[in-house]
């Protein structure tokens, strides 16, 4: 029996799904959903395709009370660059939770993904950032850093930025982006102990593999999101800080033990008690308890921000696309 | 960037990719491609929604030499029937092999998959059935019942079928389809056992939790294809049989093990020692070795022969179905 099937590009999920409080508030309700222990998330399937340099990461959950549910396709080819083209690629499926029909495919080329990762960002910021957050820094000059800031000031609305990366060109760049996007000051910091010291939110945006943030520079009164690790082997944060720091909590920590920050700590015999960003936003466990507290979120990125985003997006698609019968 | 995507529905696939032996010489192309261990193939990612009496399976595999790598998703929602909608849907996604580019989305609700397990059935035929096939028996009388039969008469041209079913108006039926497409006599056998009796090659095509196949009906000269089971707990072959047998092919052990045959008679306690297809289609094993051996051949379906039908299905597409720009 065929049925309907909406197609969407990247270009028309740009301008049917922006980076705003109604995308916060849904990755939020993922996020409480998964507190509930009702949401199935299986381990995400991953392929290497060494003689290409790529690889292809498939995730999906199944959250109870959302209508759909996304299998998202995340191909990275590495060499891609040389070709012209992106390195990060993919697309999104949504099904009915109801019959598994097929109702939307997102061409989005990852930007859904970089939404609901910012999304989640901002989840962490409005759960553990302190109550007033006067300047936040960037560790990163990429996409994700210019997203996260953008997606933190809608629920902590700082009054500048700072910006480091390892290469002061592309900082400056990601500064201006910043500046120009938000209306307020953004610059580059050519110390990253300083950029820390200066703020009271911060985030870390890189593909590191050696910490790009110590333990000695953590001060009271300071968040870190730590969003760029999300493979084995990939390691942000000094895992001596996720011992310092009173808080340390998780998107899932099946998946921070093998892909985030806690890797890392585990192998340093670093001992840390996670907490998931789940149950603090269900409020089945606390966030932050004091102005004083120094709080980490560690985000890998989870199937459940996936079927929220994709569920949200099918919901503002409007007469968007294409309708395909199959 | 934005690139073309080609669309394709169930009907302009129906159209395009017919059940035939170029359909069954690149599924064994694929089987071959196993063989050589190059091939990437990860653990079916796999979710329950017990909520609507659902699942969702998710294949892969890379194949070198092949352009491109498929990933197929398949839902199964068994209230749909309730619904008036089939419980088994789904969608192949072909990407680029060295980009990671999506290159075209198959709506086919599952269409693709039957032709690749159809043909998959006709590889099996192909080097495990005696040369000469007089009967053809069919344990099932669902969709593959149908196609296993048409699959492996293009490679053993028998004269006639014998189908058995629990009802018999589905048995007499499936033969009735049967006999319409083939041009010869199929007729509905209400014995099972004189069905195996009759035939030199048997297919059994049915979700069995119990076996349908007896190991005493095992004769000389019979080869046997156990295509149903795909999950934990199924299970179409008495145990035994497998022991009895002088052969017994799996298409992966690994899946066999846990999804195939193998693992009922793994709880049995028989002690097999399974070959795969891919092996013997590559020449590296032997295959049947007289007229007179009894060999099985059990099928759980691959992401390879995913990726070798998407690979085929692009290649037979023309200029059927829609480009999206992306």
């Amino acid at each position: 029996m065929s049925h309907d099937v909406h197609i969407l590009t990247e270009a028309e999920l740009r301008a049917a799904v922006p980076l705003d409080l109604a995308a916060v508030d849904v990755v939020e309700r993922a996020f409480a959903a998964l507190a509930s222990g009702r949401v199935v998330m299986p381990p995400i399937l991953s392929m290497e395709i060494a003689e290409a340099n790529g690889e292809v990461d498939v995730k999906t959950a199944y959250i109870p009370g959302f209508d759909g549910f996304a299998i998202k396709v995340s191909p990275g080819f590495f060499d891609n660059p040389k070709l012209g083209l992106p390195s990060l690629n993919g697309l999104m499926i949504l099904f009915s939770a109801r019959t598994g029909l097929v109702e939307a495919l997102f061409l989005d080329n990852g930007y859904l993904t970089d939404v609901r990762t910012a999304a989640a960002g901002a989840v962490a910021a409005r759960h553990l950032a302190p109550a007033t957050v006067e300047c936040a820094g960037v560790i990163g000059t990429g996409v994700q850093a210019r997203l996260q800031i953008e997606a933190a000031h809608l629920v902590r609305p700082f009054e500048r930025v700072e910006v480091w990366g390892r290469n002061t060109v592309s900082a400056e760049g990601c500064a201006a982006d910043i500046s120009a996007r938000l209306g307020i000051p953004a610059t580059s910091q050519p110390d990253p102990a300083r950029l820390v010291a200066n703020s009271q939110l911060v985030v870390t945006t890189t593909p590191a593999r050696e910490p790009v943030l110590r333990a000695e520079w953590l001060h009271p009164g300071l968040h870190i999101t730590a969003m760029g690790s999300d493979q084995a082997g990939k390691n942000e944060i000094d895992p001596q800080a996720l011992a310092a720091a009173d808080l340390y909590v998780c998107d899932r920590v099946a998946q921070c033990e093998v892909s985030g920050e806690l890797e890392a700590a585990h192998i340093a015999g670093v001992l840390v008690e996670p907490v998931e960003l789940g149950d603090i936003v269900a409020g089945v466990a606390p966030g932050r308890t004091s102005p004083e507290a120094i709080t980490i979120c560690d985000l890998t990125g989870t199937g459940a921000q996936d079927t929220a985003i994709a569920t949200h997006a099918l919901s503002l698609s409007g007469g968007r696309g294409q309708t395909i019968r199959s």
